[in-house]
């Protein structure tokens, strides 16, 4: 197993693995875990405040000295139907009266949302050597200022189309999610149905067309997956829902425990979450949201009704009551070091 | 690549390719040239007659001397609303009116559906040596009698759950049907939602709970397909869009003409085709179909009464009336004689 290639040498790493940036997951932790062993961390920071967004780049800079990503979402900000969130937040009351959980409410309207061009200064001003993206593609003045200061930009394709624009766009590297993956999809055009490419199909197709690194992400959690991922032409992996479970994760205990006990069809793309389709494990709150029969206003308003709640329910270990992200081959997740997720799948794709 | 293996010695073969079994588009001449260059051709006879049953297995034998499979349906026939049925006939009556194609009606009540326990017999007589099998468990009765004359059985899974439930019953082999497949999905589970495995997560996770060989399935179309599923555990491989454009193939010129410029997103799960959940690309008959807010009726009946029309419409070498089964990778059929796509990715393979 050769590790050295053209995306080690670009991003100044020593094996080509990405550690999946999960927002409410990764922690500074994580991400210095895996650039300090040799692969490339993480740091979500998407829909985050400028001073939050700061704060956890020097949190991670204090832990490590490597490179890591910062991850993006390259979405713009909608207008909202203040009657449609409103109708939402009360059914998500009622949910939580029924269920005996403490729901405090906002007001709609205070609800604020950041955009990613309020953080483009702060990359630039930290020196972050890497940005990934992810829900769409960044401005173009967002993506000439970050290559002025010799930044790496990796965007996300759910499809062969959203490949195409990224590398039209002057993107340098894709990543490429399949269907396995866990989390929200990076899907960005809105074409119907929903792109829901395995990735045995999306990476050879999107390197039959476009001439630029590919990262396969989906489904990927030891050796033999990561040297299925380079069979099929991929120059780098990208894992999340193997790091769930690890100690440096932000999952709830219950949620944690729950991973290795799911099945492959365990998982579910849902909108209820968030607003914007995503896999996770079906639970409670996910059932009650599609069955209240109001519909679901659009990411970030449904995320930000949503996140009060599941603030709530991870403090009492609520698994059924918050967001249960997965990809799936959830039951693959393990209860370790980051560190040592990391190392076993590097050896493993060595040995076999 | 060493091709030898468990699968390779079980069923008499040189290479552990399998050409699947397409209805509609393989053909005798098909299976034959994959059977005489050393993979597994498959003969589907789902649903068919058992007298057309031993017909297409005597026209197969006369053209090649080597194993190869008779793939069955394996499942039940549903009773059937005739209401229900009648109001699709008047539906895809009116959809023939509007388009100006002949629709030779039927009367419901007469429509013949065939199980696979009268096929069983003509499988034993003809000793066929590899029966594989979709949509279902072949009864326990089935299995003992054809295991008793040495058959080697070959199940289809969709997810983990109906793996476990084909080792289980003794079932030989398991083909590992991937979401990027084309053409139906062998789910026989009535879990809702429908399982939308990748073959990156089905194919490791059903190897690490079931120790039967895995033939994967889905998205394989050339050398680098192939390794990647061979890396994922798989001890063999199976192929179908790739020969869907082939010389053997019973496709109509403007479906073979289609293939190689679609994209990976043309591709849609329908019960419109069939009334079975199927990957298909978009057209014309599955909008109106999906359109018409009448009930689809259940498999087998919706497929007959699609049938007519489709043979009306591939007279006239219409794609936009017929089905237009395909999987993710549809963009890479080639318009070649069967043997030479099966020996570009058993050459392909090799050198990679």
């Amino acid at each position: 197993m050769e590790w050295k290639n053209e995306v080690t040498h670009a991003l100044k790493i020593a094996y080509p693995f990405v550690q999946a940036p999960m927002l409410g997951i990764t922690t500074p932790q994580m991400v210095a875990a895996i650039s300090n062993n040799g692969g490339l961390g993480s740091l979500p920071v998407g829909g985050l405040s400028p001073e939050k967004t700061l704060a956890l780049i020097r949190q991670t800079k204090a832990l490590t000295d490597k490179p890591f990503a910062v991850n993006l979402f390259a979405h713009p900000i909608p207008e909202f139907d203040a009657a449609q969130a409103s109708a939402m937040q009360n059914a998500l009351i009622n949910i939580c009266a029924r269920h005996h959980i403490q729901y405090p409410t906002q007001v709609i309207e205070n609800i604020r949302f950041y955009h990613y061009s309020e953080q483009i200064e702060i990359l630039v001003t930290e020196n972050i050597p890497i940005v990934s993206f992810t829900f769409g593609i960044l401005s173009d003045e967002a993506v000439k200022t970050l290559k002025a200061n010799g930044v790496i930009l990796i965007g996300t394709a759910t499809c062969v189309k959203e490949a195409l624009i990224l590398d039209e766009k002057g993107i340098d590297m894709i990543s490429a999610q399949g269907i396995e993956a866990g989390g929200h999809r990076g899907t960005f055009l809105n074409d119907e149905p929903l792109p829901l490419i395995g990735s045995m199909a999306l990476v050879p197709q999107i390197l039959s067309r476009v001439n630029k690194p590919v990262i396969a992400a989906g489904g990927i959690y030891d050796g033999k997956t990561t040297k299925a991922a380079f069979a099929l032409g991929a120059k780098g992996v990208q894992v999340g829902t193997a790091f769930i479970a690890s100690h440096e994760s932000l999952a709830i205990p219950a949620y944690k425990a729950l991973l290795p006990n799911t099945l492959d069809t365990d998982t579910v793309l849902t909108r209820a979450f968030s607003g914007r389709w995503a896999r996770g494990i079906g639970n409670q709150l996910m059932n009650e949201v599609e069955q209240a029969g109001i519909e679901i206003p659009g990411y970030p308003m449904q995320n930000s009704l949503i996140s009060l709640l599941r603030a709530e329910a991870q403090k009492a270990n609520n698994k059924d009551f918050t967001t249960l992200w997965a990809g799936q081959s959830a039951s693959k997740a393990e209860g370790k070091a980051a560190a040592d997720i990391f190392w076993a799948i590097i050896r493993q794709a060595e040995e076999v």
